[in-house]
C-alpha cells in the first residue's frame, strides 16, 4: 500500500470499515465488494463525479449507478461521506425496518440513489438508457455555446452483471449507438458465490466488449490510484465509444482470513475477523463506524465543489433562458413532468365500424396523433415496429448520427429494452415507451417489476395479445401473460376493447406520471363499438364500466357478462342473444383491474352489485384472478391450456370464444337450459 | 449459380419453393429465411447429419435445432424430403388447425422436431444443454472401444438469436465447458424486421464468439457449397471449442422483387412475386409444392444411409450389452424414464421440531439423500448453490475436464440455465434440475414456459420464496412470483409447509415424467409440524389436504383457514386461538393449486365443502387467484404491495402475517368481533 498517500488510504479505509461495521451490525449483507472496490468509489467520487450532494436533483449531475446493488454499503458510505442527506445514524441502521439504508439501494428512498438495483444486470442496462436520454436531451436543448446537458453516466458493475444476458443486449446497443459518455467500472474480483469465477466465467471480457465497439482498459490493481485515475481520464476523453474499465480487485480486501474468497461476499466478517481486519489496516478497534475527521473533511469538499459546479450551471441556464426562452420553458416542463395543455387535442375519435380495426392499429394512429405535441415522448420496439405499429412516422431514428431522433431501434432485445426504458425514465425529462408482442413481456419481466417498484413513468405497448394472433401458434400466443402482468404490484395493465377505448388508454398512460402502464392490444381486427346505446369509452379510466344494460331495471340485471379486450364484443353479442330470451343482462367492459381496484367501493358496487351473483367473465387467457369478480357462483370462459396454430377465427371457435358458447354458459348458470 | 451441380441446385430450389408455396398457401409465415438458407439445410442434412428418418428416436442421432423457428418451412421441407413421417399433404396444410406443420416447430407433434422454437434465443440455449447432456452421457456410458453416445448437436440460428441475451449466457458457458461437438450455423442475412441489421446490430459477432472461446468461421456466400462443406468439416474436427459458422445469406433468395429486403421476412411473397420467383429460378409455375423426382430420390437416400447408421449403432449396442450388462440396463432405464425401484428408500423423515428448519434446507437434505440412487439426476444453480442448498455433496462438478460431474455451475445466468435445462431434458436420459431464488424465476420465464409447453421433465428449485428472506429487501422478495408461475399452464408449482412436505414434494417432482415441477422453498426456518394430530405430509400429493379439524363434526367447520408454505404454521396457530373461543375450525395445507385441480371433484369438495363459505387464505404473496378458493365471502391475508428491508420477523409482523391477525380476520368474517 506504499503507493497510497496517507489521506487517500485513510479515506479508502473509512469506506472499507464503515461497510464492514455496518454489515457486522446488521448481521447480514455483503462486505466483500465495498472493501475490495473502495478505492474505485473513492477516486471516482472525489476526483471525477460531477455532483452536488446538497441537491441530488441537479439535472446536469453525472449519474452513478451501483449495478452490483448488493454492495450497497459502498454507495451509502460515499453518500454519507460526501455530504448527502444520509446520516451516520442511518448507516448504523443498515438493513433495518424504516431505515434509508435498505439491503439494496432503493430509488426514491435515499437521496443520491439513482436507481434501485440488486437483480443483476439491471443497473448495467439502466446506464445505457440514461446515457441515451442524456444524448437525446443534449441534442434537443443544447445550442452552440449554451450547454444545458453534458454529463457522464458511470456504472459500477460486477462479474454477475457481465454474466447476465441483459448486459450483452444493452452493451451491444450502447456500442452501436456510440454512447461515449458512458463509463463502466467493472469490479473484476474473480469471485462468485459458488467460488472462483473460473468455475463458470472464463470468457475474455476485454475482447467481448471490444467486439461491441467499446473502449476497454484494464487496471491491474485497484489500489493503484494513479492507474485508476488515468483510466477514468482516458475514458472521459474517448468521445465515440462507451468505456469499460476492468479493475482487478480483491474481494474483502483487508480481511486477513477472508479476503479473496467467496466467504467475504455475502455474510458479515464476524466480530473476530472484523477485529483482525481493523488491526491489519491499522484502524482503531473502537468506535464502530469510525470516521476520521480528516477523511470526512476531504470527502465533504464535494459540497463546496458541487455547489460551485451547480452554480455555474445555473448561471449558464439563466443566460440560456434569455436567449432561448421557449426551450427553457420546455426544459422546465419536461423535468417537472408537465404536458402541454393542448397535448391531447389531436387524439382521434373513431367512428363506429362493424369491421373495425385492430387495437394495435388504433394505438398506432393515436401515438402518431399525439407525438407532434409531446416532443419528449420517445421510444421504440424490440425489432417489431411494423407489427406493433409504434413507429412515429414523422420522426427520425435515434442513432449515433441523429441523437435527436425519437424512434429507438432496440433490436431483438426485450430485456435490454426494458432496462433502458427504466434508465431513460430515471434520467428525467422523458416519457419513454417500448413495444413488443405481449408474449415477449416474459423476456422483460425483471425491468418491468423494477419500473413498478420505482414507480417510473414508462409505457409498454404489448400487441398480439392472445390466441387471436392466429397462425404463429402457441409459442407466440399469450395465455398467462395477462395474469402474470396483473400480479405485479403498481403496474397498470389496460386491455382496451376497441379503437376508442385504446385512445382512452393511451391518454391515461401518457398522463400517468407515477408507475408504469402496459397496454395489451390485439393483432386481429375488433369492431369499433357503436357507442350510441353503450357507455362511453371514457369509462375505461375507472377500470371497469357498464357498457350496456339490456332490459335491466333498478340496477338489478339477472346476469352480468364481463370481459376485456377482443372478448368484450363477444360478451355483447351473447348479451343480445340472452335478451332475445327475455333475460335482463348487463355487459361490463373491464379493461383494467388495477384501475378498477383504485375506485371507491361505491362505484365498484354499482358496476358489480353484490346482489347479482350470476356472472360470466370472458377473456382469451387463463382464468386466474377472475374469480374475484365472478364470485363463488360465477363462471368463466377462459383458456386453461396453450393455444394452437390456426387462423384466429378457427381458434376462437374451437376454444369457445363465441357468443353462442358464452350464451350457453349463462343459460346453464341461470338454470335456463 | 454456376458453382452448383445441377442436382444440388434442384434440391436447394425444391426447399426454397416448397417454403414459398407453403407460406403462400397459408397466407402467412416467413418465406425469406428458408429461401435464403436452403443451401445450408441441404448441405447439412444430406452430407453430414447422422440421422435415420425412419426412427426419429434413435438415441445417438445428431440433434438439429432450428432456433430461428419462424423459418419452420426449412425444417418441414427437410423432414418431408429426407423421409420423416411428414407427408406433402401436411406441408400443404401449413399453419392450419390440426396439421403437423404449425407456424413454429413443435416438439412432440412433428417427428424429427427436436425442440419447440420460435421465441428467439431459446433454441440457441437448448443446443448448449443438449451438448452438455451428450457429454455427460458419453462420460457415463462410453467405454474404450464401445461408444454408445457420440453425436453432434447442430443449431441453426439467426440475427435475432444472437441479439437475445440468452445467447450470450449460454455461448459463454458453452465456451467455458469446451463443448466441441456443438456446431452453430448462423444465418447472417443482415435483415431484421425493422430493416437492415445496421439499424441496431453492428457488433462484431466473430470477435464476440472468439471471446467466448468458440471456433469461428465465415462463409461469404451461402451458395458456395464447397465452402459450406469445408466449414462444417472443420467444425467437426475442432474438438475443444464449440463452432460458429457465420454464413452470409440473402433473405428471400430468388425472389427478384423481395430478396435482400425486410419484406421477404414475414409475409407471403404474393402470387405475382411467387410466379416471378419461379421463373427466376427456372422452376415450373405449376404445380405448387412441386418436388422433382430426382430431388426426392437424392434426399431420400437419407433413409438407407440412416438405416445403416442406426444398424451399426445397434450392433455396437449388442456387443456393449454383453460386455457391460449393468450399464446397458441402466442405459435403457434412463431413456425410458424409469427410476430404480429403490430410488426413494433413503428419503429422510423429519422429526417434529418447533424450531424446525428452512424448507430449502430440507430440500438439500432430501436431494443429497436421493442423489446416490438416481445417477442421472443432474443439475445446479445460477451461482447460488450455497444458498439454494442444491449442491450434491458427493459429486464432482460438470466441467470440461470432468464431464461425468453432476454439479452444474451455470453462473449468474438464470435464463441460460432455463434454456439449457430444456435442452438437457429434450436430449433424453436425464433428470435435470436448476436452482435460483424465486424472485429470479422472472429472469427465466421464457424457458419455463417452453418446458411446460413441451411437457419436459425439468425440476426447478426456487428458494427465498417470500418477504421471509428478510433484509435483502424488495428487489429480492417475491410477491407476485407465485401467482405468475401458477398461471403457466402445465407447470406444477409446489410450496411445501415444512420439511416433511418438502420431502414429499421432491418425491413427486422426481416421479413426474411429464411437465416441469417448480418447488418454492423458504430461506427462513419453519417448524417441522408434529403430525401426530395432523394429516400426513403425503397429502401434499393431492395439492391440498386437511391438516386438522379442531372441534369439527360432520365435516362442517365454522370456518376454514388455508395457506401454503411458511404461512401454514401461522394458520395453524390462528386455528388454535379460534378453538379457544369455541369456534370449530379446519386448517387446509394447500401446497399446490395445480395438483389440487387435478383431483376428482369429490375430493375437492371434501377438503373445501361448498357449504362452508367462511374461509380465510394466508399467503405471503399477492392474493391473485386465491378468491377461487375462498369464494365470494372469504377473506385473504396476503401482500398487495412490495416488501421491505428488515428481518423476517419484523416483516411478518408489520405486514400482518401473524396468528393474531389471521384470527382477527376470521372473527370479523364470523361477526364475532
Amino acid at each position: 500500500m506504499a503507493q497510497f498517500e496517507n489521506l487517500d488510504r485513510t479515506c479508502i479505509n473509512t469506506i472499507r470499515m464503515l461497510s464492514a461495521d455496518a454489515v457486522q451490525a446488521a448481521g447480514s449483507g455483503h462486505p466483500g465488494m465495498p472493501m475490495g472496490a473502495a478505492s474505485i468509489g473513492y477516486i471516482l467520487w472525489t476526483r471525477f463525479l460531477k455532483h452536488n450532494p446538497a441537491n441530488s436533483q441537479w439535472p446536469d449531475r453525472d449519474r452513478f449507478i451501483l449495478s452490483a446493488g448488493h454492495g450497497s454499503m459502498l454507495l451509502y458510505s460515499l453518500l454519507h461521506l460526501t455530504g448527502y442527506e444520509l446520516s451516520l445514524e442511518e448507516l448504523k441502521r443498515y438493513r433495518q425496518w424504516g431505515s434509508k439504508t435498505p439491503g439494496h439501494p432503493e430509488y426514491g428512498l435515499t437521496p443520491g440513489v439513482e436507481a434501485t438495483t440488486g437483480p443483476l444486470g439491471q443497473g448495467f442496462g439502466n446506464g445505457v438508457g440514461m446515457a441515451a436520454a442524456e444524448r437525446f436531451l443534449a441534442a434537443h436543448f443544447n445550442r452552440q455555446g449554451y450547454e444545458l446537458v453534458n454529463h457522464f453516466t458511470y456504472v459500477f458493475c460486477s462479474d454477475g452483471d457481465l454474466m447476465e444476458g441483459v448486459s450483452h443486449e444493452t452493451a451491444s446497443l450502447a456500442g452501436h449507438l456510440k454512447l461515449g459518455k458512458l463509463i463502466y467500472l467493472y469490479d473484476d474480483n474473480k469471485t462468485s458465490i459458488e467460488g472462483s469465477t473460473d468455475l463458470a466465467f472464463t470468457e475474455n471480457r476485454i475482447v467481448r466488449f471490444e467486439a461491441y465497439g467499446w473502449h476497454v482498459q484494464q487496471v491491474e490493481d485497484a489500489n493503484d490510484l494513479t492507474a485508476l485515475e488515468e483510466a477514468i481520464v482516458n475514458a472521459q476523453e474517448e468521445k465515440n465509444r462507451p468505456s469499460l474499465i476492468s479493475v482487478r480487485t480483491i474481494i474483502g480486501y483487508g480481511s486477513p482470513g477472508k479476503q479473496g474468497t467467496a466467504s467475504a461476499h455475502g455474510e458479515a466478517l464476524g466480530s473476530e475477523e472484523l477485529q483482525l481486519t481493523k488491526k491489519n489496516l491499522g484502524w482503531p478497534q473502537e468506535p464502530a463506524f469510525y470516521v476520521p475527521d480528516e477523511a470526512l473533511r476531504h470527502f465533504r469538499k464535494a459540497l463546496s465543489t458541487g455547489e460551485n459546479l451547480e452554480n455555474q450551471w445555473k448561471s449558464r441556464f439563466q443566460v440560456y433562458e434569455q436567449e432561448y426562452p421557449d426551450l427553457a420553458r420546455q426544459w422546465k416542463a419536461w423535468l417537472n413532468k408537465e404536458l402541454p395543455s393542448d397535448w391531447a387535442s389531436d387524439i382521434p375519435s373513431f367512428p363506429s365500424d362493424a369491421k373495425g380495426m385492430a387495437t394495435r392499429q388504433a394505438s398506432g394512429k393515436v401515438l402518431n396523433a399525439i407525438a407532434p405535441r409531446i416532443p419528449n415522448l420517445i421510444g421504440g420496439s424490440a425489432d417489431l415496429a411494423p407489427s406493433t405499429k409504434t413507429l412515429l412516422q414523422e420522426e427520425k431514428s435515434f442513432q449515433a448520427d441523429s441523437y435527436d431522433g425519437r424512434n429507438f431501434h432496440f433490436g431483438v432485445r426485450e430485456h435490454g429494452m426494458g432496462a433502458m426504458l427504466n434508465g431513460m425514465a430515471l434520467h428525467g425529462g422523458l416519457i419513454p415507451y417500448g413495444a413488443t408482442f405481449l408474449i415477449f413481456s416474459d423476456y422483460m419481466r425483471p425491468p418491468i417489476r423494477l419500473a413498478a417498484l420505482m414507480q417510473l413513468r414508462v409505457i409498454y405497448v404489448f400487441t398480439h395479445d392472445s390466441i387471436g394472433l392466429g397462425e404463429d401458434g402457441p409459442t407466440h400466443q399469450p395465455v398467462e401473460q395477462l395474469a402474470a402482468l396483473r400480479a405485479i404490484p403498481g403496474l397498470t395493465l389496460i386491455r382496451p376493447c376497441d379503437a376508442n377505448e385504446t385512445a382512452e388508454a393511451l391518454r391515461l398512460a401518457v398522463e400517468s406520471d407515477k408507475g408504469p402502464v402496459a397496454l395489451s392490444l390485439t393483432r386481429q381486427g375488433v369492431p369499433t363499438l357503436d357507442r350510441k346505446n353503450l357507455g362511453p369509452a371514457q369509462g375505461l379510466r375507472r377500470g371497469a364500466y357498464v357498457l350496456c344494460d339490456l332490459d335491466v331495471t333498478d340496477n338489478r340485471p339477472e346476469i352480468i357478462l364481463m370481459g376485456s379486450g377482443s372478448e368484450v364484443y363477444i360478451a355483447l353479442e351473447a348479451a343480445k342473444r340472452l335478451q332475445k330470451k327475455n333475460i335482463s343482462v348487463r355487459v361490463v367492459s373491464m379493461p383494467s383491474w388495477a384501475l378498477f381496484e383504485r375506485q371507491e367501493q361505491e362505484y365498484q358496487d354499482k358496476v358489480l352489485p353484490a346482489s347479482i351473483s350470476a356472472r360470466v367473465a370472458v377473456e382469451a387467457g387463463t382464468s386466474q384472478g377472475w374469480h374475484r369478480y365472478v364470485g363463488s357462483r360465477g363462471r368463466v370462459v377462459t383458456l386453461e391450456h396453450f393455444g394452437a396454430s390456426a387462423s384466429h377465427q378457427v381458434l376462437f371457435e374451437k376454444f369457445g370464444f363465441t357468443a353462442g358458447h358464452v350464451e350457453e354458459k349463462a343459460l346453464l348458470l341461470l338454470n335456463k337450459q
